[in-house]
């Protein structure tokens, strides 16, 4: 049989991105570019052109943004995806006869060959155009076809080089003949999110650990203490679960097998008498209580995130009611969670196998529904690697289909693949394993996989130096330098990342027992009541460096990211940087310089090469980097300059670059610890 | 709407090979393994099992073959495509409830937990497999159920280390619970082809010069030309267009714009009063006289060739017929080929943009449609790279639905990514860039691109030292050592090469001029009369070289090449193996290094390394290498030794290389200039 395509000509393959053969959409938020590049050539010589075609899912009208050639048959082109929602893409080649025609009268006159014919051809093709021009372009059209018959034609669409009118040029790429046009067999998909799915800066915390000493916290409390959390600079507060908890093996304080009475239980043993998913704890307070607080929240420029934990205790109404979503045994009890030899009595795992899924599936959405309903859009998604994989595809995009701007962060800890198909699968954000790397080399290995290959396209890292289940030994260990070199590391490295607070502000770094990442006391099993006044917090940094993340556009994207070199394996350098519109700093871009000292003990110094053009600067000029940190600016020229840093004092520098260098600079030979080469 | 496939909770994705996210086969030759690769995972714990499902296009029986784990949730395993024609294959994986549970059994029973539950669910997993089962499998799966619920079960179920008894496990991976099985969302394609598409051994010859001198050659010269042909080893002769010649616009001598009365033409030229594309040049005889050249040819183990050029002369009678096929110009006249500033008015190319291309694709099809009836069934393509790609897809596709044995050679030099789309198209086999790759480093990228990358699944490199429009530099100065060099390179490098003759055989080194590439003289314009028993001639060296290809098998397939260091950038090394059944080498495979002198003018020497652990060779052990070209063997030992080598002699070795040393083997210090670095 004949492909109805057999005259369409350009080849078109090797697009990026393009995730997984096109099953996978790439990611976005509104106002973002996506920059696409795309093999593609015709059989003989003939000239080709080509478009990206793109448009959001629900509309009808295709938008077009030109591709340009590079080298090798590689194009490239972008456009920005304005809307929120669903779009796709797909790219459209055609082959270009005027193009190659006015190439080849070139070449023939410059060999000084008849062309009389050429001419006729040429007329030929700019009357067709006519006919596909506005009623104005057409009859410009026409004219220049009567001027290329003419026997002036030479003096009237020549440049003296030979080369045809500019004039005509463009009015003929205004009307291609499009009717052979290659289309891509693939529709490529993008989720274009919220500016917040690319750049948030979370604090997560216990409710119940909010009120006065001794004493059970409510929401009410919980907004007391947002003016502090608003101080500090975080736009995402992240609850553990709000839910009733079982009392059913209830685990006590630093997870004891038997519950005293006065045990609060883990909020992630969700549900009791007083319901499940859907309802509230009493004794945090009311639907009526949340909601207030949540409005209270939102005054403050903080978006409260919900924790959706798909898992029941034993006394969830579930149970009772859907027992056939959980797996039972030949005892006909109801198998509990368990890695063994690991057991875990106090949950049920719902069983994705269940036979009555769809059910289970519709009400498992219902809660996020739920949840949506009361005006939550962030939702933090504890163990998603547990539950089914096709569930997640199904209820994110129900979800967004219905509140495009909702963000599921997933909390999983797994192996790679997994955590990069959850990604794919419709997760906003993902939790990392930033939180276990620690040296130079783990660090940018980790940093140019998840920014510089394709998975920047799919999966947006979350980066949490703590969680309450994980104390990493570099901060039991590191004291208070070490808390703030992962806040820096965090906050600068990727544009979301969160801390769990205020053990992490306060720097709490007491292990459960040697060797285990658990906290001691946690609060998980418990309720805590901090010090939040005390004068070795970190609050002031956080805050600090939270003020420079909002106030720099180059700390809310990572693509940008690149490291430095530098001559000793205990400081990192990176630099990030987005074309900005103010141009005071004498550069076309927002450029930071991020130097950090990743041993928490030793002060350390060494001599960076900063990669110079990358950055936008000029080799020769001098130009100013202005610590953010503590405000104090410096000058420099050339690549090299030399730091030190002691993490007693600032185990980094966070350095605003500019190219102009003001009368006020501390000059670079002052002494200062930082100066250019040369003067050493 | 609820996916059909929700409760599938096995992930499928990275699967290797796919070429272009399935939208193009992949290529092997019968007999050949698929080796596959899949990264697969479900959610949890669960334990996973899966495999490769495949058969013939046509068939209606999936075949199967298991998957392995490797590390990092990649998987792998391999099958054999025993059959001509098209295969599908595609990955099915599940969730294996049993292996989860002898798993987690283990590690209770050594936890010392209580399992006695554990044993019902085992025993109810092992019923339900008694269902899936044969009759006689049905009774002794009950029975091991019957085990598991006794008192006595440790001893009649577990191994001393508390792992189960394989036979119950072997049993159980028979009738695995495949219900909720995922399959992968793509069907992949093979084109299973016959032998020769992945190893042959090409020889090209003009047929009219095959006559005695100042006569025009026949097809009955030609017969008499085989004994010469077959001598040398070759199994392919490939025969430029052998239909009438136009007379309007042919080219003379040295493409002489005015030909003379007596010039023969360009073969090229396809097209007079005779016929066209379907017609043979009454001067070489009939078709009958064709038929029984091919039938003596096959006598002689060689299998004849014939070129498509779809292209015209203007005295092609579709130029009459079929005016519509062809691009017409405003003065009415139809447009003759040309490259500006370059013109060839003697070639008419089609038009793939005709509105009456449906006519056109017919009547190409039918013109190898038309020679396959005749029997033919390799066929060089003249630059398909100037004829539209779907054209190809689809013709190649008809012509191997009927003739799945049919050989397609893309005669295409032009840009990477279009050559490579050609194969991914259907060609069997390509041209390539190795007539212009002659340093080492050249040589090592592009062997490594196309045999170590995906590239191998489906481009079949066809190496040619020569052609009648190249006469690569190399070989204009390099004299008979640059021969027999680019020989020995061309057919141990790749496992299917050609060359022009007897023009290559003779070294015949005569540009039409400094810095071009013509031959002076070329047979493409006249007849050549040559000297085939010229002292000069190389066709010893090459019966000598196709005669170890047969005889061994290592240098038949590409994707075991591999590059071996050596301290002169004037000499490559290079190895490859193929499992094999004789043993008398004492290694598993056949193994094969060569070792290449790539300049002719000067002796070289260098210390090789060779990689010993990759061709199976143990370290401490000496090895034999049996040089086949002078069968002279040497014995070394580790991975260094020394070589020398003069052009004048022997440019080259042809390494067999045996672990075993017999006694009868040269020593390795009697003066021989082969000699382990500890002896040196």
């Amino acid at each position: 049989m004949l492909p109805s395509t057999g005259r369409r000509r350009v080849q078109i393959e090797g697009v990026s991105p393009e995730i997984d053969g096109g099953r996978f959409p790439i990611k976005r938020t509104v106002g973002e570019k996506v920059h696409v590049e795309v093999d593609m050539f015709c059989d003989s010589h003939d000239a080709i052109a080509a478009v990206i075609l793109y448009r959001p899912e629900s509309s009808q009208q295709w938008q077009e943004a030109p591709l340009f050639p590079l080298v090798n048959d590689r194009w490239q082109g972008e456009f920005t995806v304005s809307e929120l929602g669903s779009y796709v893409y797909t790219i459209m080649g055609w082959v270009d006869h005027f193009k190659s025609w006015r190439r080849d009268l070139t070449k023939k006159l410059d060999a000084g060959q008849d062309v009389s014919i050429d001419w006729l051809i040429g007329a030929e093709l700019v009357e067709k155009a006519s006919q596909r021009a506005s009623t104005e372009d057409a009859q410009a059209l026409k004219d220049w076809a009567t001027k290329l018959r003419s026997e002036q034609k030479h003096s009237l669409v020549l440049m003296p080089d030979n080369t045809l009118s500019d004039a005509l040029v463009v009015l003929m790429d205004k009307y291609p003949d499009r009717e052979l046009a290659t289309l891509y067999e693939k529709l490529l998909k993008i989720t274009v999110d919220r500016e917040k799915a690319r750049f948030s800066t979370w604090y997560e915390m216990f409710p119940r650990s909010c009120g006065e000493a001794g004493k059970h916290g409510t929401f009410a409390d919980c907004e007391a203490r947002l003016p502090y959390i608003a101080s500090m600079g975080f736009d995402v507060l992240y609850l553990p679960p709000i839910h009733p908890i079982g009392l059913k093996f209830r685990k006590g304080k630093n997870n004891a097998t038997q519950a005293e009475l006065e045990d609060v239980g883990v909020p992630w043993g969700i549900g009791g008498p007083e319901g499940g998913h859907k309802a509230i704890n009493p004794q945090l307070g009311t639907l009526e209580d949340f909601q207030k607080f949540a409005l209270k929240a939102a005054e403050y420029g903080i978006e409260l995130a919900l924790d959706i934990a798909y898992q029941c205790s034993p006394d969830h109404p579930y149970v009772q009611k859907h027992s056939q979503w959980f797996k039972h045994r030949p005892d006909g009890s109801i198998q509990y969670a368990e890695n063994p030899p690991k057991k875990y009595q106090d949950i049920y795992p719902i069983d994705f196998e269940s036979e009555e899924w769809q059910g289970l599936w519709e009400e498992l959405k219902s809660i996020v529904q739920f949840w949506s309903d009361q005006g939550i859009r962030i939702f933090r998604v504890d163990n998603p690697h547990t539950k089914a994989f096709p569930f997640w595809e199904w209820m994110i995009g129900e979800i967004k289909q219905a509140y495009p701007d909702t963000i599921f962060l997933a909390e999983a800890f797994t192996r790679p693949k997994m955590m990069y198909r959850l990604a794919k699968m419709g997760f906003t954000q993902s939790y990392t394993y930033f939180t276990w790397r620690n040296t130079k080399s783990e660090l940018t290995r980790y940093l140019q996989e998840l920014t510089q290959t394709d998975v920047h396209e799919f999966f947006r890292p979350n980066f949490w130096p703590n969680t309450p289940d994980i104390l990493p030994e570099f901060l039991q260990l590191g004291g208070r330098p070490a808390f703030i070199i992962r806040l820096i590391l965090a906050a600068t490295l990727t544009a979301s990342y969160g801390i769990y607070g205020p053990a992490f502000e306060l720097c709490e770094n007491q292990p459960l027992k040697e060797g285990s990442e658990e906290y001691l006391d946690s609060e998980k099993y418990q309720i805590r009541n901090w010090d939040l006044e005390s004068p070795d917090s970190i609050k002031d940094v956080i805050a600090r460096v939270n003020r420079i993340r909002h106030e720099h556009p180059a700390l809310q994207s990572n693509k940008s990211l690149r490291f430095h070199e530098i001559d000793n394996e205990e400081i990192i350098c990176y630099s990030k940087q987005v074309e900005d519109e103010y141009e005071e700093t004498g550069l076309k871009s927002d450029v930071i310089v991020v130097v950090v000292n990743l041993n928490p003990y030793h002060t350390q110094s060494g001599r960076i090469c900063l990669s110079l053009e990358s950055l936008g600067l000029k080799s020769k000029q001098p130009y100013q980097l202005h610590d953010l940190l503590n405000d104090t600016q410096y000058s420099s020229r050339g690549e090299f300059f030399h730091v030190e840093l002691n993490p007693q004092v600032n185990p980094a520098h966070i350095f605003w670059v500019k190219q102009y260098v003001s009368p006020s600079t501390r000059p670079m030979w002052d002494g200062n610890y930082i100066a250019p080469e040369e003067y050493v």
